[in-house]
Protein backbone atom coordinates (compact mmCIF):
# COMPACT_ATOMS: atom_id res chain seq x y z
CA UNK A 1 0.00 0.00 0.00
CA UNK A 2 0.95 3.22 -0.80
CA UNK A 3 2.72 5.60 1.69
CA UNK A 4 0.22 8.18 3.50
CA UNK A 5 2.04 11.07 1.86
CA UNK A 6 2.65 9.74 -1.41
CA UNK A 7 -1.23 9.06 -1.20
CA UNK A 8 -2.06 12.69 0.45
CA UNK A 9 -0.23 13.96 -2.47
CA UNK A 10 -1.86 11.92 -5.08
CA UNK A 11 -5.43 13.38 -3.82
CA UNK A 12 -4.31 16.85 -3.06
CA UNK A 13 -2.95 16.79 -6.76
CA UNK A 14 -6.05 15.27 -8.45
CA UNK A 15 -8.11 17.73 -6.38
CA UNK A 16 -6.44 20.81 -7.64
CA UNK A 17 -6.86 19.45 -11.54
CA UNK A 18 -10.86 18.33 -10.42
CA UNK A 19 -10.98 22.40 -9.08
CA UNK A 20 -9.38 23.65 -12.09
CA UNK A 21 -11.18 22.01 -14.05
CA UNK A 22 -15.11 22.52 -12.45
CA UNK A 23 -13.78 26.16 -11.76
CA UNK A 24 -14.72 28.18 -14.96
CA UNK A 25 -11.52 29.30 -17.23
CA UNK A 26 -10.20 32.96 -16.32
CA UNK A 27 -10.92 33.67 -20.40
CA UNK A 28 -14.66 32.75 -19.72
CA UNK A 29 -16.69 36.28 -19.16
CA UNK A 30 -17.14 37.86 -16.69
CA UNK A 31 -13.13 37.47 -16.66
CA UNK A 32 -12.33 39.74 -13.54
CA UNK A 33 -14.99 37.50 -11.28
CA UNK A 34 -13.32 34.18 -12.53
CA UNK A 35 -9.65 35.10 -12.36
CA UNK A 36 -10.40 36.25 -8.91
CA UNK A 37 -12.51 32.84 -7.99
CA UNK A 38 -9.13 30.72 -9.36
CA UNK A 39 -7.16 32.77 -6.93
CA UNK A 40 -8.82 31.84 -4.48
CA UNK A 41 -9.10 28.16 -5.04
CA UNK A 42 -6.33 27.47 -6.68
CA UNK A 43 -2.42 26.88 -6.12
CA UNK A 44 -3.03 27.00 -1.88
CA UNK A 45 -4.77 24.91 0.81
CA UNK A 46 -4.05 21.71 2.81
CA UNK A 47 -7.21 20.46 1.14
CA UNK A 48 -8.22 18.76 4.01
CA UNK A 49 -12.02 18.32 3.08
CA UNK A 50 -11.36 16.48 -0.10
CA UNK A 51 -8.57 14.38 1.91
CA UNK A 52 -11.27 13.27 4.47
CA UNK A 53 -13.95 12.48 1.86
CA UNK A 54 -11.55 10.65 -0.69
CA UNK A 55 -10.89 8.66 2.80
CA UNK A 56 -14.00 7.94 3.36
CA UNK A 57 -14.99 7.05 0.45
CA UNK A 58 -12.35 4.21 -0.04
CA UNK A 59 -13.47 2.70 3.33
CA UNK A 60 -16.86 2.60 1.43
CA UNK A 61 -15.63 1.04 -1.46
CA UNK A 62 -16.43 4.42 -3.50
CA UNK A 63 -15.38 4.90 -6.67
CA UNK A 64 -12.56 7.49 -6.66
CA UNK A 65 -14.04 9.13 -9.74
CA UNK A 66 -17.04 9.86 -7.88
CA UNK A 67 -15.36 11.22 -5.40
CA UNK A 68 -14.08 13.95 -6.89
CA UNK A 69 -17.17 16.24 -6.84
CA UNK A 70 -18.25 15.97 -3.93
CA UNK A 71 -14.60 16.68 -2.42
CA UNK A 72 -14.67 19.43 -4.20
CA UNK A 73 -18.09 20.72 -3.77
CA UNK A 74 -16.92 20.61 0.40
CA UNK A 75 -13.55 22.69 -0.87
CA UNK A 76 -15.56 25.35 -2.44
CA UNK A 77 -17.92 25.65 0.32
CA UNK A 78 -14.35 25.72 2.61
CA UNK A 79 -12.81 28.49 -0.04
CA UNK A 80 -15.68 30.35 -0.39
CA UNK A 81 -16.02 30.78 3.68
CA UNK A 82 -12.25 32.20 3.58
CA UNK A 83 -12.73 34.53 1.00
CA UNK A 84 -16.15 36.14 3.20
CA UNK A 85 -14.18 35.64 6.61
CA UNK A 86 -11.40 37.84 5.46
CA UNK A 87 -13.18 40.71 4.90
CA UNK A 88 -13.11 43.84 6.72
CA UNK A 89 -16.38 43.38 8.19
CA UNK A 90 -15.26 40.29 9.41
CA UNK A 91 -11.66 38.90 10.23
CA UNK A 92 -10.44 41.82 8.10
CA UNK A 93 -7.26 39.54 7.42
CA UNK A 94 -4.71 40.86 4.60
CA UNK A 95 -3.24 37.06 4.29
CA UNK A 96 -4.18 33.57 3.25
CA UNK A 97 -1.87 30.83 2.26
CA UNK A 98 0.79 33.13 1.65
CA UNK A 99 -0.95 35.57 -0.77
CA UNK A 100 -2.67 38.53 0.21
CA UNK A 101 -6.41 37.86 0.46
CA UNK A 102 -8.95 38.06 -2.30
CA UNK A 103 -10.36 41.78 -1.11
CA UNK A 104 -7.05 43.06 -0.96
CA UNK A 105 -5.97 41.68 -4.34
CA UNK A 106 -9.50 42.33 -5.87
CA UNK A 107 -11.49 44.86 -3.95
CA UNK A 108 -13.95 44.12 -1.47
CA UNK A 109 -16.64 43.93 -3.75
CA UNK A 110 -15.51 41.50 -6.21
CA UNK A 111 -14.34 39.70 -2.98
CA UNK A 112 -18.00 39.32 -1.49
CA UNK A 113 -18.92 38.06 -5.58
CA UNK A 114 -16.15 35.52 -5.12
CA UNK A 115 -17.61 34.20 -2.07
CA UNK A 116 -21.13 34.22 -3.72
CA UNK A 117 -20.27 32.74 -6.99
CA UNK A 118 -17.85 30.05 -4.93
CA UNK A 119 -20.73 28.62 -2.84
CA UNK A 120 -23.34 28.35 -6.13
CA UNK A 121 -20.53 26.76 -7.88
CA UNK A 122 -20.06 24.25 -4.76
CA UNK A 123 -23.59 22.97 -5.49
CA UNK A 124 -23.48 23.30 -9.05
CA UNK A 125 -20.74 21.01 -9.21
CA UNK A 126 -22.18 18.57 -7.39
CA UNK A 127 -25.62 18.60 -8.89
CA UNK A 128 -23.99 17.83 -11.84
CA UNK A 129 -21.59 15.23 -10.97
CA UNK A 130 -23.90 12.19 -9.54
CA UNK A 131 -24.82 14.58 -6.53
CA UNK A 132 -28.02 13.16 -5.08
CA UNK A 133 -30.99 15.70 -3.30
CA UNK A 134 -29.91 13.57 -0.38
CA UNK A 135 -26.30 14.39 -0.61
CA UNK A 136 -27.38 18.25 -1.71
CA UNK A 137 -29.26 18.60 1.38
CA UNK A 138 -26.82 17.59 3.64
CA UNK A 139 -23.89 19.76 2.16
CA UNK A 140 -26.57 22.78 2.38
CA UNK A 141 -27.07 21.52 6.03
CA UNK A 142 -23.54 21.90 6.91
CA UNK A 143 -23.08 24.95 5.36
CA UNK A 144 -26.17 27.29 5.90
CA UNK A 145 -27.20 28.94 9.26
CA UNK A 146 -27.74 25.98 11.64
CA UNK A 147 -24.08 24.81 10.31
CA UNK A 148 -20.83 26.36 9.29
CA UNK A 149 -22.91 30.17 8.82
CA UNK A 150 -24.12 29.75 11.78
CA UNK A 151 -21.17 29.23 13.22
CA UNK A 152 -20.11 32.15 12.22
CA UNK A 153 -22.46 34.15 13.54
CA UNK A 154 -22.02 33.05 17.00
CA UNK A 155 -18.56 33.69 16.47
CA UNK A 156 -19.45 37.25 15.61
CA UNK A 157 -21.07 37.46 19.00
CA UNK A 158 -18.98 35.67 21.07
CA UNK A 159 -16.27 38.27 20.48
CA UNK A 160 -15.18 39.76 23.86
CA UNK A 161 -17.64 37.69 25.53
CA UNK A 162 -16.66 35.06 28.69
CA UNK A 163 -17.54 32.03 26.58
CA UNK A 164 -17.25 28.56 28.43
CA UNK A 165 -15.72 25.47 26.64
CA UNK A 166 -19.32 23.87 26.32
CA UNK A 167 -19.95 26.99 24.33
CA UNK A 168 -16.64 27.56 22.99
CA UNK A 169 -17.38 23.32 21.66
CA UNK A 170 -20.61 24.37 20.09
CA UNK A 171 -19.48 27.14 18.41
CA UNK A 172 -16.88 25.35 16.62
CA UNK A 173 -19.02 22.07 15.83
CA UNK A 174 -21.26 24.27 13.63
CA UNK A 175 -18.60 26.50 12.34
CA UNK A 176 -15.97 23.73 10.93
CA UNK A 177 -17.43 20.62 12.33
CA UNK A 178 -20.29 21.10 10.06
CA UNK A 179 -18.38 20.95 6.91
CA UNK A 180 -16.04 18.53 7.69
CA UNK A 181 -18.53 16.20 9.31
CA UNK A 182 -20.60 16.43 5.38
CA UNK A 183 -17.22 15.84 3.83
CA UNK A 184 -16.80 12.89 5.45
CA UNK A 185 -20.49 11.27 5.06
CA UNK A 186 -20.54 12.56 1.36
CA UNK A 187 -17.64 10.48 0.64
CA UNK A 188 -19.43 7.59 2.32
CA UNK A 189 -22.81 7.91 0.77
CA UNK A 190 -21.22 8.26 -2.50
CA UNK A 191 -19.96 4.38 -2.14
CA UNK A 192 -21.97 1.89 -0.05
CA UNK A 193 -22.65 2.14 3.91
CA UNK A 194 -24.84 0.82 6.40
CA UNK A 195 -26.35 2.93 9.21
CA UNK A 196 -24.08 1.26 11.99
CA UNK A 197 -20.75 2.45 9.79
CA UNK A 198 -22.39 5.60 9.07
CA UNK A 199 -22.71 6.71 12.73
CA UNK A 200 -19.72 5.38 12.98
CA UNK A 201 -18.15 7.79 10.49
CA UNK A 202 -20.58 11.02 11.80
CA UNK A 203 -18.62 10.20 15.81
CA UNK A 204 -15.19 10.49 13.74
CA UNK A 205 -15.96 14.06 12.17
CA UNK A 206 -17.15 14.69 15.47
CA UNK A 207 -13.93 14.15 16.85
CA UNK A 208 -11.55 15.12 14.26
CA UNK A 209 -13.93 18.45 13.44
CA UNK A 210 -13.00 19.73 17.23
CA UNK A 211 -9.37 18.29 16.80
CA UNK A 212 -9.13 20.41 13.62
CA UNK A 213 -9.64 23.52 15.32
CA UNK A 214 -7.66 22.73 19.02
CA UNK A 215 -4.80 22.50 17.10
CA UNK A 216 -5.62 25.43 15.09
CA UNK A 217 -5.99 27.31 18.10
CA UNK A 218 -2.36 25.69 19.53
CA UNK A 219 -0.83 26.53 15.98
CA UNK A 220 -2.25 30.47 16.16
CA UNK A 221 -0.61 30.84 19.59
CA UNK A 222 2.58 29.46 19.16
CA UNK A 223 3.58 29.25 15.38
CA UNK A 224 4.68 32.18 13.10
CA UNK A 225 2.72 34.23 10.40
CA UNK A 226 5.72 32.59 7.99
CA UNK A 227 4.60 29.04 8.92
CA UNK A 228 1.13 29.42 8.84
CA UNK A 229 0.86 31.47 6.19
CA UNK A 230 -1.74 33.27 7.60
CA UNK A 231 -1.59 36.04 10.11
CA UNK A 232 -0.73 34.52 13.27
CA UNK A 233 -1.53 35.52 16.66
CA UNK A 234 -4.82 37.61 15.94
CA UNK A 235 -7.25 35.21 17.86
CA UNK A 236 -5.11 36.75 21.22
CA UNK A 237 -5.08 40.26 19.58
CA UNK A 238 -8.69 40.21 18.41
CA UNK A 239 -9.83 38.37 21.94
CA UNK A 240 -11.52 35.90 20.77
CA UNK A 241 -11.99 32.99 22.94
CA UNK A 242 -9.57 29.68 22.18
CA UNK A 243 -8.93 26.55 23.28
CA UNK A 244 -5.93 27.83 24.38
CA UNK A 245 -7.49 31.05 26.23
CA UNK A 246 -9.72 29.18 28.23
CA UNK A 247 -7.73 26.04 28.84
CA UNK A 248 -4.03 27.21 28.62
CA UNK A 249 -1.96 25.81 26.13
CA UNK A 250 -0.67 22.70 28.39
CA UNK A 251 -4.72 21.45 28.42
CA UNK A 252 -5.61 22.36 25.11
CA UNK A 253 -2.45 20.08 24.33
CA UNK A 254 -3.94 17.04 26.20
CA UNK A 255 -7.98 17.91 24.81
CA UNK A 256 -5.87 17.50 21.13
CA UNK A 257 -4.60 14.08 22.73
CA UNK A 258 -7.82 13.20 23.95
CA UNK A 259 -9.58 14.03 20.74
CA UNK A 260 -7.65 12.02 18.41
CA UNK A 261 -8.09 9.05 20.58
CA UNK A 262 -11.31 8.89 20.56
CA UNK A 263 -11.52 9.82 16.67
CA UNK A 264 -9.36 6.82 16.07
CA UNK A 265 -11.60 4.52 18.39
CA UNK A 266 -14.65 5.73 16.61
CA UNK A 267 -12.70 3.52 13.47
CA UNK A 268 -12.59 0.17 14.90
CA UNK A 269 -15.32 -1.32 13.03
CA UNK A 270 -13.20 -0.46 10.23
CA UNK A 271 -9.74 -2.13 10.50
CA UNK A 272 -7.61 -1.74 8.28
CA UNK A 273 -10.04 0.21 5.53
CA UNK A 274 -9.82 2.77 8.19
CA UNK A 275 -5.52 3.01 7.73
CA UNK A 276 -6.22 6.72 5.55
CA UNK A 277 -8.94 8.16 7.81
CA UNK A 278 -6.17 7.36 10.71
CA UNK A 279 -3.26 8.68 9.22
CA UNK A 280 -5.27 12.11 8.73
CA UNK A 281 -6.06 12.28 11.95
CA UNK A 282 -2.75 11.59 12.90
CA UNK A 283 -1.62 14.16 10.22
CA UNK A 284 -4.25 16.69 11.45
CA UNK A 285 -2.80 16.43 14.69
CA UNK A 286 0.72 17.20 14.01
CA UNK A 287 0.50 19.44 11.66
CA UNK A 288 2.55 22.59 11.92
CA UNK A 289 1.23 25.01 9.97
CA UNK B 1 -61.43 31.72 -13.45
CA UNK B 2 -60.19 33.58 -10.63
CA UNK B 3 -59.33 37.36 -11.43
CA UNK B 4 -55.67 37.87 -11.91
CA UNK B 5 -55.67 40.62 -8.54
CA UNK B 6 -56.99 37.43 -6.75
CA UNK B 7 -55.08 34.74 -8.30
CA UNK B 8 -51.68 36.98 -7.54
CA UNK B 9 -53.04 37.32 -4.00
CA UNK B 10 -53.43 33.86 -3.25
CA UNK B 11 -49.96 33.10 -4.75
CA UNK B 12 -48.65 35.84 -2.26
CA UNK B 13 -49.63 34.50 0.98
CA UNK B 14 -49.32 31.22 -0.40
CA UNK B 15 -45.53 31.49 -0.83
CA UNK B 16 -45.13 33.99 2.41
CA UNK B 17 -46.44 30.74 4.17
CA UNK B 18 -43.94 28.47 2.34
CA UNK B 19 -40.76 31.19 3.05
CA UNK B 20 -42.26 31.18 6.88
CA UNK B 21 -42.14 27.54 7.21
CA UNK B 22 -38.41 26.96 5.21
CA UNK B 23 -36.95 29.56 7.23
CA UNK B 24 -35.56 28.48 10.72
CA UNK B 25 -37.67 29.97 13.21
CA UNK B 26 -36.21 32.99 14.65
CA UNK B 27 -35.89 31.04 18.32
CA UNK B 28 -33.92 28.54 16.99
CA UNK B 29 -29.74 29.05 17.88
CA UNK B 30 -28.31 31.31 16.34
CA UNK B 31 -31.44 33.13 17.16
CA UNK B 32 -29.73 36.62 15.43
CA UNK B 33 -28.79 35.26 12.29
CA UNK B 34 -32.47 33.85 11.87
CA UNK B 35 -34.36 36.74 12.97
CA UNK B 36 -32.19 38.94 10.68
CA UNK B 37 -32.32 36.20 7.84
CA UNK B 38 -36.90 36.30 8.24
CA UNK B 39 -36.28 40.44 8.68
CA UNK B 40 -34.54 40.05 4.95
CA UNK B 41 -37.23 37.81 3.16
CA UNK B 42 -40.32 37.91 5.01
CA UNK B 43 -42.83 40.74 5.13
CA UNK B 44 -42.60 42.37 1.61
CA UNK B 45 -41.30 41.94 -1.75
CA UNK B 46 -43.66 41.56 -4.94
CA UNK B 47 -42.76 37.58 -5.23
CA UNK B 48 -42.10 38.12 -8.86
CA UNK B 49 -39.91 35.16 -9.62
CA UNK B 50 -42.58 32.70 -7.29
CA UNK B 51 -45.53 34.22 -9.45
CA UNK B 52 -43.41 33.03 -12.70
CA UNK B 53 -42.50 30.01 -11.15
CA UNK B 54 -46.22 29.13 -10.02
CA UNK B 55 -47.82 30.37 -13.70
CA UNK B 56 -45.69 28.63 -15.60
CA UNK B 57 -46.19 25.60 -13.27
CA UNK B 58 -49.56 26.10 -14.15
CA UNK B 59 -48.69 25.43 -18.21
CA UNK B 60 -47.68 22.24 -16.93
CA UNK B 61 -49.95 20.93 -15.20
CA UNK B 62 -47.79 20.69 -12.26
CA UNK B 63 -49.17 20.40 -8.48
CA UNK B 64 -49.12 23.92 -6.98
CA UNK B 65 -47.88 22.25 -3.77
CA UNK B 66 -44.85 21.07 -5.89
CA UNK B 67 -44.40 24.30 -6.69
CA UNK B 68 -43.77 26.17 -3.42
CA UNK B 69 -39.56 24.65 -3.21
CA UNK B 70 -38.83 25.92 -6.63
CA UNK B 71 -40.63 29.40 -5.83
CA UNK B 72 -39.27 29.92 -2.55
CA UNK B 73 -35.87 28.79 -3.75
CA UNK B 74 -35.84 31.28 -6.89
CA UNK B 75 -36.92 33.82 -4.11
CA UNK B 76 -34.41 32.87 -1.42
CA UNK B 77 -31.37 33.28 -3.91
CA UNK B 78 -33.00 36.91 -5.14
CA UNK B 79 -33.77 37.86 -1.30
CA UNK B 80 -29.90 36.96 -0.34
CA UNK B 81 -28.35 38.50 -3.98
CA UNK B 82 -30.63 41.85 -2.17
CA UNK B 83 -28.85 42.11 1.00
CA UNK B 84 -25.52 41.76 -0.67
CA UNK B 85 -25.93 43.65 -3.15
CA UNK B 86 -27.25 46.56 -0.42
CA UNK B 87 -23.95 46.32 1.69
CA UNK B 88 -21.61 49.66 1.79
CA UNK B 89 -18.70 47.95 -0.39
CA UNK B 90 -21.21 47.30 -3.19
CA UNK B 91 -24.46 49.25 -4.00
CA UNK B 92 -24.55 50.67 -0.08
CA UNK B 93 -28.25 51.55 0.38
CA UNK B 94 -30.19 51.61 3.51
CA UNK B 95 -33.92 51.10 2.50
CA UNK B 96 -35.21 47.89 1.16
CA UNK B 97 -38.54 47.22 0.34
CA UNK B 98 -39.92 50.24 2.50
CA UNK B 99 -37.23 49.39 5.70
CA UNK B 100 -34.02 49.78 6.89
CA UNK B 101 -31.51 47.31 4.62
CA UNK B 102 -30.23 44.41 6.63
CA UNK B 103 -26.38 45.59 7.20
CA UNK B 104 -28.47 48.71 8.81
CA UNK B 105 -30.43 47.14 11.12
CA UNK B 106 -28.13 44.64 12.15
CA UNK B 107 -24.41 45.08 10.82
CA UNK B 108 -22.93 44.35 7.80
CA UNK B 109 -20.74 41.00 9.48
CA UNK B 110 -24.63 39.68 10.02
CA UNK B 111 -25.63 41.10 6.52
CA UNK B 112 -22.72 39.08 4.77
CA UNK B 113 -23.91 35.68 6.87
CA UNK B 114 -27.27 36.08 6.26
CA UNK B 115 -26.99 36.48 2.78
CA UNK B 116 -24.35 33.48 2.50
CA UNK B 117 -27.07 31.11 4.61
CA UNK B 118 -30.25 32.44 2.10
CA UNK B 119 -28.16 31.40 -0.57
CA UNK B 120 -27.74 27.91 1.43
CA UNK B 121 -31.30 27.45 2.58
CA UNK B 122 -32.24 28.02 -1.21
CA UNK B 123 -30.39 25.16 -2.12
CA UNK B 124 -31.77 22.90 1.06
CA UNK B 125 -35.52 23.95 0.91
CA UNK B 126 -34.99 22.44 -3.25
CA UNK B 127 -32.96 19.56 -2.28
CA UNK B 128 -35.83 18.46 0.36
CA UNK B 129 -38.48 19.35 -1.61
CA UNK B 130 -38.71 17.07 -4.56
CA UNK B 131 -35.52 19.61 -6.58
CA UNK B 132 -34.10 17.22 -8.88
CA UNK B 133 -30.20 17.33 -9.61
CA UNK B 134 -31.27 18.66 -12.71
CA UNK B 135 -33.23 21.62 -11.02
CA UNK B 136 -30.77 22.07 -8.39
CA UNK B 137 -27.79 22.69 -11.39
CA UNK B 138 -30.80 25.28 -13.54
CA UNK B 139 -31.01 26.85 -10.41
CA UNK B 140 -27.31 26.94 -9.54
CA UNK B 141 -26.02 27.95 -13.45
CA UNK B 142 -28.57 31.02 -13.21
CA UNK B 143 -27.18 32.06 -9.67
CA UNK B 144 -23.57 31.57 -10.50
CA UNK B 145 -20.74 33.52 -11.92
CA UNK B 146 -22.51 32.23 -15.23
CA UNK B 147 -25.41 34.01 -14.11
CA UNK B 148 -27.18 36.27 -11.48
CA UNK B 149 -23.35 37.35 -9.52
CA UNK B 150 -21.68 37.10 -12.77
CA UNK B 151 -24.00 40.07 -13.93
CA UNK B 152 -23.01 42.14 -10.50
CA UNK B 153 -19.61 41.69 -11.69
CA UNK B 154 -19.98 43.37 -14.91
CA UNK B 155 -22.29 45.82 -13.43
CA UNK B 156 -19.28 46.50 -10.93
CA UNK B 157 -17.08 46.74 -13.57
CA UNK B 158 -19.71 48.95 -15.93
CA UNK B 159 -19.70 51.94 -13.22
CA UNK B 160 -18.46 54.89 -14.85
CA UNK B 161 -18.16 53.21 -18.04
CA UNK B 162 -19.75 54.12 -21.89
CA UNK B 163 -22.16 50.95 -22.69
CA UNK B 164 -23.80 50.44 -25.39
CA UNK B 165 -27.13 49.03 -25.38
CA UNK B 166 -25.85 45.35 -26.69
CA UNK B 167 -23.36 45.57 -23.22
CA UNK B 168 -26.39 46.64 -21.09
CA UNK B 169 -28.24 43.85 -22.12
CA UNK B 170 -25.87 41.13 -21.88
CA UNK B 171 -25.83 42.41 -18.17
CA UNK B 172 -29.11 42.26 -17.26
CA UNK B 173 -29.36 38.87 -18.93
CA UNK B 174 -27.61 37.83 -16.62
CA UNK B 175 -28.01 40.26 -13.58
CA UNK B 176 -31.65 39.53 -13.34
CA UNK B 177 -32.49 37.15 -16.45
CA UNK B 178 -31.09 34.25 -15.63
CA UNK B 179 -32.80 33.87 -12.11
CA UNK B 180 -36.15 35.04 -14.05
CA UNK B 181 -35.66 32.83 -16.48
CA UNK B 182 -34.83 29.98 -14.05
CA UNK B 183 -37.98 30.44 -12.27
CA UNK B 184 -40.21 30.05 -15.32
CA UNK B 185 -37.76 26.87 -16.32
CA UNK B 186 -38.12 25.19 -12.50
CA UNK B 187 -42.00 25.91 -12.48
CA UNK B 188 -41.89 24.05 -16.18
CA UNK B 189 -40.04 21.08 -14.87
CA UNK B 190 -42.24 20.89 -11.84
CA UNK B 191 -44.70 19.26 -14.23
CA UNK B 192 -44.81 18.46 -17.73
CA UNK B 193 -43.20 19.73 -20.42
CA UNK B 194 -41.94 18.79 -24.21
CA UNK B 195 -38.50 20.57 -25.08
CA UNK B 196 -40.79 22.77 -27.64
CA UNK B 197 -42.87 24.01 -24.69
CA UNK B 198 -39.38 24.70 -23.03
CA UNK B 199 -37.98 26.50 -25.41
CA UNK B 200 -41.00 28.92 -25.80
CA UNK B 201 -40.98 29.27 -22.09
CA UNK B 202 -37.17 30.29 -22.22
CA UNK B 203 -38.28 32.86 -24.48
CA UNK B 204 -40.87 34.49 -23.17
CA UNK B 205 -38.59 34.58 -19.51
CA UNK B 206 -35.65 35.94 -21.61
CA UNK B 207 -38.29 38.96 -22.77
CA UNK B 208 -39.94 39.12 -19.57
CA UNK B 209 -36.70 39.32 -17.70
CA UNK B 210 -35.01 42.42 -19.63
CA UNK B 211 -38.67 44.32 -19.46
CA UNK B 212 -38.52 43.56 -16.01
CA UNK B 213 -35.22 45.61 -16.25
CA UNK B 214 -36.03 48.16 -18.59
CA UNK B 215 -39.59 49.24 -16.28
CA UNK B 216 -36.98 49.19 -13.20
CA UNK B 217 -34.84 51.64 -14.94
CA UNK B 218 -37.83 53.56 -15.87
CA UNK B 219 -39.06 53.42 -12.32
CA UNK B 220 -36.04 54.88 -10.71
CA UNK B 221 -35.98 57.82 -13.03
CA UNK B 222 -39.67 58.92 -12.82
CA UNK B 223 -41.19 57.12 -9.61
CA UNK B 224 -40.35 58.77 -5.58
CA UNK B 225 -38.37 56.88 -3.06
CA UNK B 226 -41.91 56.65 -1.21
CA UNK B 227 -43.63 54.61 -4.06
CA UNK B 228 -40.99 52.68 -4.45
CA UNK B 229 -39.91 51.39 -1.05
CA UNK B 230 -36.43 51.59 -2.23
CA UNK B 231 -33.98 54.80 -3.27
CA UNK B 232 -34.81 56.19 -6.42
CA UNK B 233 -32.93 58.53 -9.19
CA UNK B 234 -30.12 56.09 -7.23
CA UNK B 235 -28.83 54.60 -10.93
CA UNK B 236 -28.23 58.71 -12.41
CA UNK B 237 -26.45 59.62 -9.13
CA UNK B 238 -23.81 56.66 -9.16
CA UNK B 239 -23.58 57.01 -13.10
CA UNK B 240 -24.50 53.66 -13.78
CA UNK B 241 -25.72 53.19 -17.06
CA UNK B 242 -29.47 52.12 -17.88
CA UNK B 243 -31.99 52.03 -20.60
CA UNK B 244 -32.77 55.50 -19.52
CA UNK B 245 -29.38 57.25 -19.14
CA UNK B 246 -28.73 55.17 -23.15
CA UNK B 247 -31.98 55.79 -24.96
CA UNK B 248 -34.05 58.16 -23.08
CA UNK B 249 -37.38 57.98 -21.59
CA UNK B 250 -39.39 57.82 -24.42
CA UNK B 251 -37.15 55.08 -26.21
CA UNK B 252 -37.13 53.08 -23.42
CA UNK B 253 -40.97 52.87 -22.82
CA UNK B 254 -41.08 51.98 -26.68
CA UNK B 255 -38.68 48.92 -25.50
CA UNK B 256 -40.66 47.76 -22.82
CA UNK B 257 -43.42 48.22 -25.37
CA UNK B 258 -41.74 45.84 -27.37
CA UNK B 259 -40.15 43.42 -25.46
CA UNK B 260 -44.09 43.11 -23.76
CA UNK B 261 -45.41 42.42 -27.24
CA UNK B 262 -42.44 39.88 -27.77
CA UNK B 263 -43.27 37.85 -24.49
CA UNK B 264 -46.68 37.27 -25.05
CA UNK B 265 -45.99 36.36 -28.69
CA UNK B 266 -43.40 33.68 -27.44
CA UNK B 267 -47.14 32.16 -24.96
CA UNK B 268 -48.57 31.47 -28.32
CA UNK B 269 -48.52 27.87 -28.36
CA UNK B 270 -49.76 27.90 -25.01
CA UNK B 271 -53.06 29.58 -25.68
CA UNK B 272 -55.77 30.27 -22.66
CA UNK B 273 -52.89 28.00 -20.49
CA UNK B 274 -50.73 31.20 -20.65
CA UNK B 275 -53.21 33.63 -19.47
CA UNK B 276 -51.11 34.37 -15.90
CA UNK B 277 -48.11 34.70 -17.13
CA UNK B 278 -49.43 36.90 -19.95
CA UNK B 279 -51.49 38.73 -17.23
CA UNK B 280 -47.72 38.62 -15.30
CA UNK B 281 -46.49 40.30 -18.36
CA UNK B 282 -48.91 43.00 -18.35
CA UNK B 283 -48.27 43.39 -14.65
CA UNK B 284 -44.62 43.61 -14.86
CA UNK B 285 -44.90 46.20 -17.92
CA UNK B 286 -47.44 48.43 -15.66
CA UNK B 287 -46.06 48.38 -12.07
CA UNK B 288 -45.30 51.60 -10.76
CA UNK B 289 -43.24 50.17 -7.85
Amino acid sequence: MMEFSAWMSAIQARTEDALARFLPPASTAPASLHEAMRYSVLGGGKRVRPLLCHAAGEICAADPASLDAPACAAELIHAYSLVHDDLPCMDDDVLRRGKPTCHVEFGQATALLVGDALQTLAFQVLAENGGTPAMMAQLAHAAGSRGMAGGQAIDLAAVGKALSVADLEFMHIHKTGALIRAAVLLGAHAGQVDEASLADLGRFAGRVGLLFQVVDDILDAEASTATLGKTAGKDAMQHKPTYVSLLGIAEAKRKAAELRADAKLALARFGMRARRLGELTDYIAERNF
